[in-house]
Order: C-alpha cells, then sequence, then structure tokens
C-alpha cells in the first residue's frame, strides 16, 4: 500500500475544483490524500503565479516526504516545481501532469494535440514538450479560448469547445492522441473519447498514475532519482546556515495546507 | 488480475536464459507466462534475424489476444515487431523493452547512456532513440565488446565490463540513468547500481511494467492505441482473402512456442 | 552492362500493376528484370503486411545476388526490407523508393512534398523522411484520399487528385518538388509535370536510377555499403547452424517468384 | 540617461562578491545601482534555491519600474526569474546573463563553450542553451570542479582552472568563443582573453550592456516585450483581489534589499 | 564617438531609397555615412546578383576599416557578405539585418514571424534562421507578394499589406513579434505597431545598433570577431601574391561608391 | 553522350593539381572537358577567396550552357556557387562536391566522418552539412593539419595522415564511411578503401557522378532544377539593363579560362 499526495497548487476553497475523482484513479491498495493551498492564486496562467506558488508547492513535497507520503503529484499542467521537488526529495516520488501525459500518450499514437485554455500557456507548454522530447510529435496546441476558471462555468459549452477543438486537431492537424492541457479539465476525457474515436489523455489522471508506478519501481528495484548531475541535492549545512527553512515559510506549510477528506481510492 | 506474455523472440532451449525472473517484476496480482520459439535464431543482433522473426512475434502477439492475455511484451532492446503489433492488435496491450526503458529514464535524470554489446547494434538502436524522442538526452552509447551470447558464460566478467562501461558513461560522457540495452542483461542492474550510485534500469523488467500501467489504464479510462492514423489495422476481409493466416503460419503459431512454466509473481 | 531485377514486393497477377515502364527507364546498357510474389499481400499499406514480406525481399536480393544480378530495387515508397537487405547483400546493390526519390529531390528544389494515397501510411513515411536527414525540407504530405489498389481504377479521376495535391502542395504548403509516394504512381508523372511546371519524381524510377549509380561506383571506385558498423552481415556459421534458409523458405524463394519478362531497356 | 538596477539575486554582505565592477561597464551617461537580498542564499546553484528567490527577483524588478528604474539585470547566469519578470514588467527592460552572453557570443565565433563551476549545474543551463536556439553552436560545458563560493578564495588557482578549461575547450572542443557560465567569474575574462587569443564572455557584462540596448530601442523605437501571448501581463484584479502582493511581500520587498553605493559609470 | 558606415549594397541614384532615417537610429555621440554602388543590381532578390555583388561589399569593409570607421552595416536582408567580411576584418564591427533583427527578436517574444516580398526570397532566408538557431521560433513567413523595388511605389497599399501579412501572422500563426525582412521596409514600422499592438523590428535600424553595440564591447572589452576558427583571417601575403586587391578592384572601391552626406545622428 | 565540363575554380598552372583522373571517372560515353582560371586564388580555403571566384564559377557555368555543355561540376568542398549556379541555369545541370559526396554517402552507411585539412574550413561546411540535412548522420570531422596546398607535397606523409584520420573517425567517433573534404584528395581513396575497409568517398569523383546522374534524368524524365521558389532565374531585362555581363566580365569569361585538353572519358 502506498500514500500519495495529490497537490493543488492553488488557493483553493471548500469545494475545490481539483476534487473531481483524480483519486478514484489510484490503484485499489494505495491512498490518495488532496491538498490545496489557504493563500496563492486560483489559477495559475500567469508564470508570476506559478513563481509565487512553487516555494510552497516544494515545502510541501518535503512535508508530504516527512510525513512518510510515497509520492506527491503537482497538479498543473505547466509541471511548475517539478525539477525542484525531484532536486530536494530523497525518498518521494513526485510527478507532474504535462510530464506524464506525454510519457503515456508517446506508446499510444505517433502524435498528440494538446487542448488548452488559451494562447497565453502555449508558449511555455510548448517548450515543456520540446524539452521532454516529443517536439516532432506534437501536432498542434489547440485552444478553447477561455481561462482555466471558466472550464466548469457551462460544462455543456466547455464539452462543446473541448470535442470541436479534438475534432480539428484528429482531422486538420493530424493528432492521433488527445491530451487535455490542464488540470481543470477533470471529467470530460470520457465523453470526448466516445466522441472523437482516439484515446483522450486526462493529465492528472496521467500523473497519478505515473506517480504509482515511480513508487513501485523504486520499492523494487531501487530506481529512483538520479543524485549525480542535475538532481543533486543541497547540502543540508547550507539550507541550516541561511535559515532557509524558517525564512521561507517551510516549517509552517501545514498551516497553508487545506486538506481535501482522503479517500479510499478503487 | 491481468495475465502478462512476455515473449523471448528468440528459439530457447529448455534453460532459456531469459528465464531469469523478469516474472519476478509484476504486480502480485498479476501473471507473467514466458514463450519463446522452437526455431528461428537464438540472438537478433542482425536485422535479418529481426526479419525473420517479426511474423512470429506478431502472430504470438495476436494468439495472445484470442487467448485473452492482456499484454504482451518483446523481450528484445531492438523493440522489433512493436509498431506491427500495436498494429494489430485491438485490445492487448504491447510494449518492449527500448521504449519502455527511456519512458522510465525520462523522469529519473536529465541524461542516460545506454550499454550495449556491439558497436553494430548502435545505428538501429540510436535511431529508435531518436524516433523515440530522446536524443537530445543520449549521453553515450557504450559497448561490452561481446555478443549477446557472451552475456552469461563469464558473469563476473560481464559485470566488471558493465560496471567500467557504466563508470566511463557517467564520468565521461555526463551520463544521470544507465540504461540496459540488452534483455540479455538481465541480474546485473542491482550490483551495477550499488557501484555506480546511479539508477541502472533493466529494460525488460521496465518493458513488463510499461505493460501492466498500459493494461491498468486500457481497462479503468479507455486508453489504448490510437486506430486513427498509424496505427490503423487492416481490414478482416484481406487478411482472409489473401489467405494470410494460413500462408505466414499465424494459425499453427503455438506449434512454435516454447512455454516456461506459468509463475505466480510476487 | 549492369543487370537489375525491379522487385514488386506484392501478390501480382498476370498484368501486374507495377510492369507500367519502370523498366524503360534503364540505361540503354542494362537490363531489368520484373519480379512479384505468387503469395502475399496485393498492397502493403499495413506495417503487417511488410512484415510478412520483407523476408521474402530479403531472399529474392540474396537469390538475385547469387544469379549475379548487380542491384536489386525493392518497390515500395516505405522502402521496406532495405536495411535489412543491404545488410545481408556483400555485392548486390539494393534501392528503394524513398530514399532514392529524396536524395534525388535534394538537388532539385529547396523544399519538397510527398503525395500519398491515405493518412494511414504518413507517420512511418514521415519517421523514414526524418531518418533519411530531409525532415526540415519536408513541406507537407498530401493526399489522394484513397488506397494502393484504386490508383489506376479511373486515371482520369487519379490524375484529377494528383494535379490537386501537387498544387495545394506548391501554393499554400511551400513545395517546390513533388515526391509520388507510392509506386502505384506510375504513370502520373509527367502529365502532372507539365500541369504543374515542378519537377515531379515518379519514386520507383528514382529508385531504378539510384541503383545504376550505385552499381557503376561500386564497379569502378569499389564504394559500397561499409561493412563496419550497423550494416555489418551475420556470420555464416549461425545462419547454417540454425537452419535459416531452409525454415524460412530462403531456398525456394524463387518458387514463390513470379517473373515479368525481361526487357533491353532504352 | 537611463538608470539601471544590477540584482545579486543572493544574501550578501557588506562587501559583496558581485561590486567587481559590473556597474563601470554602463554607459558613461547611465547609472547602475547594485542591489542585492538580506534574506535567501548566498549562492544558487540549487533549482530550490533559485525558487525560493525568485519571488524576492520579480518583485524587485517591480519595485524598480515603480522607482523609474529603466531596466533591472538578474545577476545569475540560470537566468532565473527572467521570463516571470518579463511577463510582469510593463515599462522596465528586464535582461539575465546566460540570454545576453549568447546573444552577443552569437556574432563573435561560430562555436563557442561555457566554463562552469560543477556539473550540478550543467542539465539547466543546457536546457536554457537549447531554449534560447544555440545547441547547434555549443562546443561543449567545462567545469572548474568547484562551487560559487570558491570562485575568490585562491583567485591564482581560479584563473588557472578557468584558462585550462578554456584551453581545452579551444583545442579540444572546437570553442571559438568562450562565455563564463558564472557572475561569480567577475574580475577573470581579460587575463583569460589575452592569454587564449578568444573573446571571452563574462557574462554579467553582457547582460549589462544588453539591458542598456533594450531600454535604447524602447525608448527610441517602442520596441519592448511583446505582451500577445507568452509574456501577457496577469489582470491587475486578481492581484488585488487575492492579496498577492502583501502575501508574498512585494510592498515590502525594499525591506529586503541590500543596496551598494550607486556609481555614476563611466 | 565612433563612426559607422551603412552600405547599401546596390546601385543608387541620387535619391537612393536607403536614404530612409536610418542613420537617425544611430546614438547620438556617432555619426553614420551612407554608401551605395554606382554599379551593380537596384535590388538582391536573386542569388546571382548577391554573388557579384559581395566582392564590392568586402572590398567596401575593408576600405572602410582602413578610413577608421568603427563599424559596418551590410543593408540587405540576405545578410550577404557577412561572414566574408568578418573574415577579413580586424578591427571593423561588421552586422547585417537578418541576424541583427532576430538577435533582438529573441529577447521580445517567444515566436516571430518575418515578412518579406516575394516566396523566391524564403528559402535562403530561412536557411540563415536556421543558421542562426532561431529555427524553432519562426512562426512564419508572410509575402507581400511584390517585389523590393515596389515597396516604395504605392505606401499606402504597402502599409496595407504589411498590416495584412502582420495581422495573420499574429492571429493564424501565433507570432508574437514581426520582423520586417526586407531594408525596404524602412518607414512603416512604426505605424504597423500602433495597429497590431506587438512590436514590429525594423531590421536596417537593428542592424545599425547591434554594429553600435559590437563597437563599444570591442573598444571597452576587446570583444571581437574569434580569429581561432571559422573567421581566421588569410595571411597577407597571398593577397598579395596573387595580386587579388587590383584583379578583383579592392583598390578601386571608392571609385564605385556613391556616398550620402553624412548626418550627425540624434 | 553528354559533355561536362569540370570547373576547378582555383587559378591553376599548365600542370593543375586537379588534373588527376576526376575525368577518367565518367561514364564511357560523357566527355569531360576541365578548366581552371587564369586569375584569382591557388586554393579557397577562405570565404574571401570564395567570395571572388564565385562571379568567375557562375559565369564560367553560363557560358558552358551556352557553348552546349549538359553538366558543369563546381570542384571545391565549399560548394561555393552551387546554389548561384542552379538558379541562373535553366538548362545545364550543376554539382559540387560536398553535396553530392553526402548524397552518395548516405546510401552506403549510416555514419560519415569527413576528412579536412585544417580546422578553419569546418564551421562552413559544417553548417554545409546540416543544411543539406545529415547533421544527425556525421560521426566527426578530422584534420590533416595542413592547408590544401600541401596534400600533394608529400603523399606518403597526406597518405599517412589520412590514414590515422580515417582510423580515428572510425573507431573513436564511429564512422561507417570516410568523405575526403576536399577536391585536393584526388588520387588518396583507394588506398585508404584497402586499408581502411570501409568506402571512401572521392568527393570530386562523387560530383562527377552525380552530374551525369541528372544530366540523364533531365534528358528523360525532365525532372531538373524546380524555378518555382528558391531557384527563380532573375529576368533577362533586368540583367541586360544594369549592364551585369559587361560590367562583372561574363561576356569575357572564356579570357580567365584556362583549358586542359578534353580527355574521352572510360
Amino acid at each position: 500500500m502506498s500514500r500519495l499526495l495529490y497537490i493543488a497548487p492553488v488557493r483553493i476553497g471548500e469545494d475545490g475544483a481539483f476534487e473531481r475523482g483524480v483519486e478514484e484513479a489510484a490503484r485499489p491498495e494505495n491512498t490518495v490524500d488532496l491538498v490545496g493551498f489557504t493563500r496563492g492564486t486560483e489559477h495559475l496562467e500567469y508564470h508570476y503565479y506559478e513563481a509565487l506558488t512553487i516555494p510552497d508547492i516544494v515545502h510541501t513535497v518535503l512535508e508530504a516526504e516527512r510525513q512518510g507520503y510515497d509520492a506527491a503529484v503537482i497538479g498543473c499542467f505547466y509541471d511548475l516545481g517539478l525539477h525542484e521537488s525531484r532536486e530536494m526529495a530523497t525518498q518521494i516520488a513526485v510527478t507532474a501532469p504535462c510530464e506524464s501525459a506525454l510519457l503515456l500518450a508517446a506508446s499510444l499514437g505517433s502524435t498528440f494535440s494538446i487542448i488548452v485554455g488559451r494562447r497565453k500557456w502555449i508558449p511555455q507548454m510548448k517548450a515543456n514538450v520540446h524539452h521532454y522530447g516529443f517536439g516532432d510529435r506534437l501536432a498542434s496546441f489547440r485552444t478553447l479560448e477561455f481561462g482555466v476558471l471558466d472550464y466548469h462555468k457551462d460544462e455543456a459549452e466547455t464539452e462543446r469547445r473541448f470535442i470541436e477543438a479534438g475534432r480539428k486537431a484528429i482531422e486538420d492537424d493530424g493528432a492521433e492522441v488527445i491530451v487535455l492541457g490542464c488540470t481543470a479539465s477533470a471529467g470530460f476525457y470520457q465523453q470526448m473519447q466516445d466522441v472523437l474515436g482516439v484515446p483522450v489523455i486526462d493529465s492528472a489522471i496521467a500523473a497519478l498514475k505515473h506517480a504509482e508506478q515511480l513508487v513501485e519501481i523504486r520499492d523494487r528495484f531501487g530506481w529512483k532519482t538520479s543524485k549525480i548531475g542535475g538532481y543533486e541535492t543541497p547540502p543540508a549545512y547550507e539550507i541550516e546556515q541561511w535559515n532557509l527553512r524558517e525564512e521561507y515559510g517551510a516549517d509552517t506549510i501545514t498551516n497553508r495546507w487545506r486538506m481535501a477528506s482522503p479517500v479510499q481510492a478503487g
């Protein structure tokens, strides 16, 4: 049995938009806790919002590691904080939706398109797609022409836009697989898949499944983040000497957590 | 519970070299059967050997699908028959070591090196690495300077060569992760990992874990090979009209199977 | 004088569609024989069909080498069996339409488009274009929206589609050269060229001319496939020990040949 | 006359190591102020340290914009916070050493090598080099084999290592230009240049000159960061609604500044 | 104070089209002289025209160096003669519009489109864009559908076409920055910028500003073209021995100059 | 029967170094004339030398076209004047060694190395290799460490250096094919090939064979340089109006020719 923490890296209310079944995607023997923040932004469309949030993400991952979680999932398609968290973590596995969805899509078709909300998001996401190695497989980005907070305002309209964007991606751009490029897309993939006839990847679920896989291979085969090179962890004495944990709120991170009730998956 | 078939796509004896614990890598609820062939080549270092073997691989995958297997793993780092099998399969998941190992390595470090037997193998494998999207992350290929059939002749010597090649990859080429580029490498990764201090991926195990993951996401989320585009399956009437199954031995494929006893994993 | 064998790697009838003048493209001093198969598929749109056919292709090339042919041309734009044949051959030159057409197109314009039958074909062909090094020069793929067997059903309609696709490639996609991405395209390039005003490469002819060139440079300058590295030929004792020639029908390949009459070219 | 702010994005003492003449590199009509932080890390070798620091960088840039500065230079070769700052800024120009040095090196030779402290730094910097478009021109990274804080411990030794690394880059790797990949390299380029005979770019100076250039073209030609697409600025009402400035210390950023005395350049 | 020479590498009349304010873009302390040729072509749309002109360009640069100019700007977006001039020059800085504009655009947005006159120009310019490293950032080329000599025939029509092309580049192709890919575009960028709302780079101005920057860094930091590798200057004795200066008109180059009056910039 | 003109684009003496059998490489039915220049440089190691020579090359090609030659070969591995000549030519085929050798090498192995004289040459040649599409196949450049004029001073020493460089390319860099990157390499390939056991391409011969092929496909299939796009020929009236032929010596080009006696090939 593994324990996973799904981080919605935004300020959330009681009925956080992310509590839409991602935890049901876990393997039956695993448990998923859901955490959001009591401060910050309600979406992450801007890089500034990312920058403000990343320290809390990394500290949340570190606290999760301290609490014995096996994995943490950073629930935003910008994959913000992923590299920083893997650098700091020594035990806990960390994943994020873009990387996970692309690694999955790579086995399901020769090309994929990513459906996002607004054009604004594309440059950073495209840079990530190239960095992850899938630039040649990217058929296109397609936009819904609205922002994160609009995804669930009128779900019938959102679904209509998703299906239209997906159809154009398949027919005009040559996509064989569709990736939903925002964790706010939760709840739409199945209907799209039925209508479009190609796999439609919910990237939040992809990240969760990827996390479970990384935990399993860590525990059974000892495969975890390489600590030689880019993911080398900083020395503890520096962190202590510069008082980083106190100065940047690492010690009080749980005060800024807003947990949803743990759910027994499966 | 899922049933997986691990295919050693070579002519094997009673004590087939591939029966070295890959089945133990499965999730506890899954079972893995092992099958090799009674004809063909004992290794696949040459593209001609691949060409002779691919039809039997595809027919084995199709027969496995007919028998209700959930996944088939093609046990050779050339990933031969992978695309053909995915094209033909409509239910069964199919994986192969190179793709699976690289998709895994991608989350564990920023660069990787692949250790192979002989220089001869590199061009095709390198083309695969680039095709899969990981050309920019490839630190190097390193060779053991002997062939597949030599891997288990003197295992102490093989281990020595593996560790030397791995050390050069890490120190001289900048590798953060090591991938063992041959399924004959079974049994060596753990010791290497202990000595070298970076993750060392046994690609046969990676392919098995990837297969389990693909089965799970197929069953739970409906995500399976896209049938629009490159993996479109040929029409049944053509296969029948041209008598392909009989002509190319698809119907008699089990006669050319050599099964090892199924093993309850875990 | 050189002898070339043009292989139509499909099951052909008495009036095989490939017998459409490719042999007339040879240099006057050379002879071209045409061979198809008595079994197999009538087209090669699917990778499974390719896999079934490649062993017969390689064995045909080897038999041609034994019979003293100077070159073999594999008549399918997927270039199936090309690498395997070059690996096995020690004397005979081997070419295939995609590689040959692109190497030719490279000197005739800065960009090219490839006109194929169906979208299904594109991913593998695109991978080949990238592998051959011409990804940056590829303006587009354009489809006729029908399969190989439809090319000669209504030739006026096919020509109309070819010209429309070519025009879009030139005007919308920026193509300077058109490549016909199927050997079933035989007979159309000249009319297209007259109408479109750019070079239109019949890839089957390109492969034949390339073969003649490779023969000439082999005979005069000793330039032939490098046997150090990826094209190293397997050792004869393995082939004998594993009884590969008998097991896979190499010895009986001529029984599956269907020859068209040799034609004195020129 | 333009006013520039050079940000040493680290915790600095009275005699901050960055106060080594970068301000003297300005055009005579411009003034450069130097600011560091009273909290944070003393170097930025780790991505975690970057993550902690980026919010203070962005807020410093915004405060500089409010105070009428024309440009801000982010003094670290990781270019941390550059994209975020450009997204937020509407008037002030922002530069950072890696981008600036490469844009400069591009006109001075066909290839360049970057000399860094430790291997740890390379993956992120290499990703930046590729992202900026200069992957094909990168001859190599070379390391000094020590960290940022060691650069000025024994300057004779550092210079020796710099010259040795530079020589290997030129002779073994084919570099035509050397880029010093750390702002702690201040003070070494001239001696290296004299010894090695190729341009040696001090990237901190490059960033300052680039900043002056961006200010000039902004003022005279109206050329500044595009606000359509990736650098779109978030709406003010969101920042206010979520109380971001107070919550993340934007309003108190000057409390965490440590200024060096402004210097009249030239 | 620096002296720059702006070379309009075409046959010009008294009212040369290039005399449209580029000299006003200089820093106030610098002077810009403008020179064109009394022979040659009136535009450079064809590579043959480039070939004829390059020797005069290089000799002009060398003569400018002899006369004490600090920089020379080659005023054509093909950047013809840039590499040759840098190879020959030992003191004078040399720039050209395409390189300069792209180096500038790189800091202003994540993508750019280039607006040119005719399709004919695109292949060479595209090759340059890739060579300079910005292939991944190139959103598109857009054409005005007329030649260099038409730019100023009906400026209202030209402006209309520029704005239409720019709008398509921004909306359909995803451009964040517009680059005007011909020095005949002088005079249009400001109006376009106002209408389109993104930076519109006049590449002739970009080249001038880049030249000033290169002069400044040469004089202050000693950074100038590397002479190890691709820009190595030929030995003087060869030039003398083969009588190249006389044979190719280097000594009489000023006879073929047509100067516009020097203008005090600023 | 076709007539080819091999252009040694250098000032040559009576016993021009290029007269070393390239004409013997022609098909027996073809004739090859050899022409060099009475002015210019004796080698082309510098881009300036190229620039001076290109107009004479293009005019030579045009004169050859006028005289009824079928093809012109530009005998320098920089491929100088190739694009310009193809732009101007409407009938005559034009080739050059680098393009031709790489197009040939592409069919003979998966990787190649180029052996050049000096490091100086590499950046431009490497840019060409990438432009031609073979960057991924380039194993390395290796240098002989001397210039063009040294190739035939001590041929035993040159051969020794060639073999040493070739061996390192094969063993250390993974080359499967060797390309001799200078037409001064004439006479060495056969011995190298015997010793090294891989194909060694004499690029001058490759260019000649390529030219013959282009002539044949032009005459028989109408395939010649596309005139839509990058190779569009300038309008005759411009050339006349600006008096280009007289001004740049096109009309007197034969006065600067130095012909070697025509040789009946074969």
